[in-house]
């Protein structure tokens, strides 16, 4: 099989699918606006490091880069919070069962593993500083800017995995009523800037290395994860506009102010705050959803082109990861009499309800770890769930379902999950005091939803 | 007050807003891609003629325009329907009470009315063949190309009534993450294409005048409107593909075979039915929805540009000109400490919910003049409806709260008709045969809805 074909974008989602289509013995070109990430470092600021999980080290498992990426990741064996009552700290093990946890993995650092292996093939052109300023979806005629020359090309298919701001899609939305482009594009409230915890002096970490820090406040939050380098990414979620905003923490005073008032213990670990918070930009937070992803098995858009979500499920690489995945499976399918438009009708319809499904459950769990935390009813059952995942290995919180069952998709972890949320609460609302719980009970109606 | 406001889109909307802006004494600059409708008559095929009802009129009334409107209109009393059955006619009247009909209208007449009266004010300039290319939304810097050359320009506000497809909201769209813009557009499976009756050969309606005319069908449906020269536009609405679809009637056989085994009647008053459906487009329907549709008082979008609605409640003209109303009852309210940032502010927030409603009302009715057909409880719920809207002048179905009743918001009409509708059609069901309706009881109970 000797096809040319595109890539647009040569981000993670583009590499995995670069180096599948290689391994598959198609000719490549793969285009990436930015230049090579291995010989320029990225700005900082930026989503330094992502949470890896079983549906992501699927997608890696394909092209046989799962074991690679687990060496350069620091297992999160659960979350560590620190409340904001003395900054008392409590560790929730992701789960009781054995190889149940996240992986904290430097986007940069798998973005090289994979761009690496691409090269290895003969069969793959990575074409850097190439940005993509127009495309005709129909025809898949593509034209590109590299170093003030225009660039034009054509491949039998075009995948435009070039991330949540796509210029790609832009070219969808311009020819939006060719073929019924529906889009929407929704932004929270709240926005993120990134921070840092740099190592101790004694080049330790100066937080607990395994696992995902969780500083829940009411109305914003704060989250760090660990670095290879023993630093920990930190990441703070709050309003853009309003009294407690980034809005309004305009001067050093009141960033360190700020801290010292709500993350205290956090505060202590990050003597570079004040640079860090006025030199990294504060970025806005927004879901897309779209639809058709493709046109005439012209084109198609894949990964955060096709559906950005917001980072509250950790899940977006490993959603754009399962993309490629789901892909391969079809193509895999679909050997005999094969057809790209075939495939990639295919492709969108079994991807499309369970990417909604991602994409809806980050926003409820935005609200979730901002709002729900004030309910002592949802407390009551998060300590239930609690206990049933560390002693009942047959129970899967929704978090769970979506996290690691990967045999599950998201559409189902999420209709499954929900169902399990709303009877647990009902469960608890409904508890008498110093009533005791029959726990075989309790599983057998959970398992019967 | 001297101050120099920029309108972008000299359609419907720009030009009641220009002439009101004008009437107040702003130096208005109005740019509008087109050349001269007054000039240059619009291609065929694109929305003819429209429904003016109070909403609309009470725009036109805000300077001084309504009653030449209304010389212009033809009143529609009712809707004329054209049965599939032997192409048996009923007609319904819009509502029993005095003066409750909705007017058949030509865009481009009622167009040329608003632009001869914007050009009497000497404060006012309107720049034909100006397309607006680019605009900062920040600061409020317009790039518009006019035969061949870039013009820069700047307003003390930029007011984008550019229409469904608008240029200013495309720049709110490119600067979305800077304010979290959010956007949606979503098409409906169903496209249109117009049509035309054309007067008698003895230069008469071939259909009778004083009416909307439909042609509903299982799956899609035909209407016609009045026009001053006795000939009808006819609107085709249906699916876009599909068995029964524009993409198949590809030819002239199909199309005439279409048409006399679905049309039979409107067949026979379309003599150049296979050159019109050729030569006129088909169009696709789509909902525009966003929010903010300010940014900081320097830019705004008003009318399709900010909502545009799909055309089955025949209130988007409408719902345009209530916005400039609204705009003006802001203005009038807020004259001490005037200040734009704060009239655009209210102005969007009073707004947004009920132009949210009128978009959801009207995709709605879509379906439910395609589909709801065909339950029998429907039909007996709307012969009630007619019957009380004939006899009980205190009683207004949906179609007449959104219609008639100006002094209810979108919002309100809306949220009340929805409620009686429910009302109603639980009543039918639990209607015994042979039972009397005390109509007294029925009209008290949906008094308290």
């Amino acid at each position: 099989m000797e096809q040319r074909v595109v890539v647009v974008g040569a981000g993670l989602c583009g590499s995995l699918l670069a180096l599948y289509l290689a391994q598959k013995g198609y000719h490549v070109h793969v285009y990436e606006k930015r230049s090579d990430p291995r010989i320029h470092f990225q700005s900082k600021g930026r989503s330094i490091n992502l949470a890896l999980s079983d549906r992501g080290l699927a997608g890696l498992q394909l092209v046989g880069l799962d074991k690679k990426a687990l060496e350069i990741s620091i297992p999160m064996k659960g979350r560590q919070i620190h409340s904001a009552e003395n900054s008392k700290l409590s560790f929730l093990p992701y789960s009781g069962r054995e190889q149940e946890w996240i992986n904290s993995i430097s986007r940069q650092e798998l973005n090289h593993i994979l761009l690496n292996e691409v090269e290895k093939f003969s069969n793959v052109n990575v074409f850097f500083n190439h940005e993509c300023v127009a495309l005709d979806t129909i025809t898949g005629t593509l034209s590109m800017e590299c170093e003030g020359n225009m660039i034009h090309t054509k491949g039998e298919v075009i995948f435009g995995t070039d991330g949540a701001n796509s210029a790609v899609r832009q070219a969808f939305l311009k020819q939006s009523a060719i073929y019924q482009f529906n889009y929407s594009q929704q932004f929270l409230e709240a926005g993120y800037k990134e921070l840092e915890i740099p190592p101790s002096d004694s080049d330790n970490f100066r937080l607990e290395k395994n696992a995902l820090h969780i500083w829940p406040r009411d109305g914003f939050m704060m989250i760090a994860l660990p670095n290879l380098d023993k630093s920990f990414t930190v990441t703070l979620f709050m309003p853009l506009k309003g009294e407690l905003s980034f809005e309004n923490l305009n001067s050093s005073d009141r960033v360190i102010a700020f801290f010292k008032t709500h993350f205290p213990d956090a505060y202590e670990q990050m003597p570079n705050l004040s640079d860090d918070f006025f030199n990294n930009p504060t970025s806005s937070l927004h879901t897309v959803k779209c639809f058709p992803w493709q046109v005439e098995g012209k084109c198609v858009l894949l990964g955060d082109a096709a559906h950005a979500v917001v980072p509250f499920y950790g899940q977006g690489m490993n959603a754009s990861f399962e993309d490629v995945l789901v892909l391969s499976q079809i193509i895999e399918q679909n050997s005999t009499n094969f057809e790209w438009k075939n495939i990639l009708e295919l492709f969108q319809v079994r991807r499309k309800q369970n990417t909604d499904a991602i994409a809806d459950l980050a926003v409820d769990n935005f609200y979730e770890m901002r709002d729900a935390t004030a309910d002592p009813f949802f407390h009551k059952k998060r300590q239930l769930e609690i206990y049933l995942e560390q002693n009942h290995s047959e129970y899967f919180s929704k978090y769970s379902l979506v996290t690691f069952r990967e045999d599950l998709s998201y559409y189902q972890a999420m209709t499954q999950g929900r169902k399990q949320d709303k009877f647990l609460m009902e469960f608890v609302k409904n508890l008498q005091k110093d009533e005791s719980i029959n726990y075989n009970l309790l599983l057998e109606k959970i398992s019967l939803l």
